[in-house]
């Protein structure tokens, strides 16, 4: 998730630091495994009218270039995702070199970040994050490692300048990535896994094997020193992407001691109050930002909650609590007196990149979410006094969005003033339990039968994350043949797309979209789409989150 | 130099290495001298309609910029030129980085150099000579150094990009110098010596001091590892520019190891047959170019032959001798049976960045000059028969100079089959002592005549490189208001023009001259240019240069 609008910069904000959870953070750092991934492939690449992208139209192997002069290029194909640094050596062909080489290096992770001029980018976030650089090299032959990391699948060199005397010759070029998931750990599904679930789903095992091999890739190329959210852009700790990784990390890679780490760096440099911030920076010391976020706060919660769920680590349950509780308590500020989320048209509140959403009742229901998760662990610790309290919260939060956001006459929640109904209402009241799991059936029944029709005055979804949301709600509410169909759908249309990693954005009828200004700013490799394989180990394959 | 006419890369060229002398050039590495310099002025800068140029338009003391976000500039005047690494530190202002920092540093010894967009230049000579950089910052507040070595005086930062959530500051900005020439060494000239200067040449002690100060100053600038030609372009050793650093250098730093290095590396890596190239790369490791030059392959014996006299070292003078021996009875195959050089329409000898100049008689006289200072060198090691072999062979070639390129009708030498009237051909052949030197008086006598008068049929000189030489030669003459004249008239310019250092190229009617295509790719530090104290401290005030 980026940063896009600015409104919610916290006032007056300061960090709040809790050096014990920062000295917990640091100990909880992980192994980071390196790879060595050489270039075995060149190709060529242009605009297909057809297609409406860059697509390659040629390709060969690769060991080391021809000859290069003033204007060449050679573009090499990774054949997958990589996430680390790139290296190459260069050498001169001809004459002594005379003058130094000028080469630009482009990366991307999908070939329209070759195709398209970089200088174009007019977007709304900073064009820095564009992989283009301009490079001298003086001396020849010579080794070069770029000195920052990279995501990508393409890389693309382009001789700007030699001298009419020499040429060069590019060889050896690789990838160093890094990861934290370990790489031995074999994740892949068996043949028997492939089966059973491909039995549950519906879908075939080749779709089954491919969307679960893809969420697992996308996880690890974002699993580094801490969760990332994408490693091409934004490279940081946001904790909505947090919660995802995790879900999908217990049923993978298990590294929850990372999770753990996350939970001690949002815990341990907390904004005024303690509250938790939406994301954390790492280098070149944890530093929190200053954006904070209604929803994103009490995630916090729900990530804690999971944890434990998952591990049992009641040491890190205790110490993390009131941190928890804390999340509630300054979110519960923005209730009225009958339990109801007060609205606001700023960016208090995430939920989706859906510029027309109406947050309130998607707010409310994360927060009955989050408290429903904070008795949980209230009882598990045994604090009778908070259990009572937030039980009543609870009942009185419930009966507000019963009351005051279900509009019965519609058979759906609305939000806000205008009374707005958007899937993310609906998916995260069924999340968050308000009704009876049957009459969340047919709310999300009555809603599919809607999306199908493609009536567009309900308010879409327009981020993996969102439909993760609401793809989890039909599964709570046994619509399986819906999930699974949607699954299939909207993350298997991204591998149909060609997809090494599942993408930030995407929108099946407009693969060019960017809330952004220009695909080229997109990250094709993004945390909060890696949700499949955690449905097919959930919900088709009945694993153990542990 | 730079190598823009290629025709004369050596046929079947390959380099013969002698490990002996380049184990002694080994030896011979000279201290490398580091100084910082803090940037503490920033400007503005424009285009001049009056000037046709750039210049500052207002300055201010700078220690730290102003916070800068996307498009914000930042123009540093180092007040004086710099050799060296550039560093930095930079750090955000406002929210946290949410972005990196994507910077463009352009340096230069001149301000037109940031003015004129880089991407505008599409000249003869490689574009990767600019001094431009972009540069990503992924974690801040850090410092940067950049680890290319540069030239200049003026820096520009540009933001290309933050974020909409952040600046940022740029300070403690300064420069690593580096130079072989000692940093303590006190070279400039005494109140009694600049007044006896002044009193001999005629010029101001204002107009001696600032030639003497820029001179030494380009000098030190251009002394590295070996004597460069440019620090900011070629950066390499040419042996044209090695001679009069030489001369330079044994009237002021008097680093003559650095000398004797040169001459070993020249010896120790030369073209088949032990030519000597024209030019040497000393990284990755010693590479002789594939460029030979008649009259730079001779300037082996001057450089020998001056570093003898100026150090009397024989041992090197020993070792060397068969080297020089072997250019001359190389070059000597180019004569004719009378002793005549043969002309050719490639790029076989240099003199001077002309295209118009017509290159024989310059040659025959270098020749001749070279003869004369092989004959001081067999002489002194007693090698009789050298020395008789020699002595027939350069009255040969001084008949042939005197009977076939001596036009008695127009007083003047004469060129190639057009007959062509030079500045460089009527300088080569007084310094060469083809006539005696009353005869040689009257000939500089009726040029200046010619100069004044502005004679465009005699074809011109464009650089400080044969600048020197028609300067030499009217001193050798005696015409020593003219030279003083000339020196101010020439270097004087460059200084009134706001030179730090003496340019590669000048053309005080069209400052703008570039042989290459562009103002922004010239050298405006360069070694050829440096050797107005070596005049000064040999004609004016009869230094010793040992």
């Amino acid at each position: 998730m980026s940063n896009k609008k600015l409104s919610n910069s916290l006032a007056n904000f300061k960090m709040e630091v809790n050096p014990h959870f920062l000295a917990k953070a640091e100990q909880l750092q992980p192994q980071l495994y390196h790879t060595e991934v050489p270039a075995t492939t060149a190709i060529d690449y242009a605009l297909s009218a057809t297609q409406g992208d860059y697509v390659a139209t040629a390709q060969r192997p690769f060991s080391a270039s021809e000859p290069l002069s003033q204007g060449s290029k050679l573009v090499l194909d990774f054949k997958d995702h990589c996430v680390g640094q790139l290296h190459f050596k260069v050498r001169s062909v001809g004459s002594p070199a005379d003058a130094p080489l000028h080469l630009r290096i482009k990366l991307g992770e999908r070939l329209c970040e070759l195709g398209i001029d970089s200088a174009s980018y007019t977007g709304k976030i900073s064009s820095s994050w564009i992989q283009e650089e301009f490079l001298h090299v003086d001396v020849m032959p010579a080794t070069i490692t770029l000195p920052r990391r990279y995501a990508w699948r393409y890389v693309e060199f382009t001789v700007l300048d030699t001298s009419p005397k020499y040429q060069v010759v590019i060889e050896e070029v690789a990838a160093t990535t890094v990861s934290s998931a370990p790489t031995n750990a074999s994740s892949s599904l068996t043949t028997e896994q492939l089966n059973q679930a491909s039995q549950v789903s519906g879908l075939s095992t080749e779709a089954i094997s491919a969307l679960d091999r893809v969420a697992i890739k996308t996880l690890a190329e974002c699993m580094q020193s801490v969760f990332e959210d994408g490693p091409k852009r934004d490279r940081r700790l946001w904790i909505g992407d947090l919660r995802l990784e995790a879900l999908a990390n217990y049923y993978t890679f298990k590294q929850n001691d990372l999770v753990a780490r996350c939970l001690y760096l949002f815990a341990g440099a907390a904004q005024n109050e303690q509250r938790v911030g939406a994301n954390l920076f790492i280098q070149p010391q944890v530093q929190v930002d200053d954006t904070y976020l209604f929803d994103y706060a009490l995630f916090f919660v729900s990530c804690l909650h999971d944890y434990f769920v998952a591990t049992g680590d009641e040491a890190t349950l205790k110490e993390l609590y009131a941190t928890a509780k804390k999340q509630i308590d300054i979110c519960a500020r923005r209730l009225d007196d009958s339990g109801l989320v007060a609205d606001s048209d700023d960016w208090w509140c995430f939920i989706d990149w859906q510029d027309d959403l109406n947050k309130q009742a998607s707010a409310q229901a994360i927060f009955i979410y989050a408290l429903r998760q904070t008795l949980v662990l209230s009882t598990h610790l045994g604090l009778a006094e908070d259990k009572q309290y937030y039980e009543k919260l609870l009942a009185r939060c419930i009966t507000a969005a019963q009351t005051k956001l279900f509009a019965t006459e519609l058979g759906f929640f609305v939000s806000g003033t205008d009374k707005q109904i958007s899937y993310a209402s609906q998916a995260w009241m069924v999340l968050a339990h308000v009704m009876p799991v049957e009459q969340s059936r047919q709310l999300l029944k009555r809603l599919e039968q809607e999306r199908r029709a493609g009536n567009s005055s309900i308010v879409s979804m327009v981020t993996p994350y969102m439909y993760h949301h609401y793809v989890e709600a039909l599964f709570v509410t046994g619509l399986t043949h819906e999930a699974w169909s949607l699954v299939q759908e909207y993350w298997g249309a991204m591998i149909a797309d060609g997809a090494d990693c599942f993408y930030e954005l995407f929108d099946p009828r407009n693969k060019q979209f960017s809330p952004y200004g220009s695909p080229i700013i997109n990250s094709y490799c993004h945390a909060w789409s890696c949700t499949p394989t955690y449905f097919i180990r959930k919900y088709a394959l009945s694993c153990n989150a542990q």
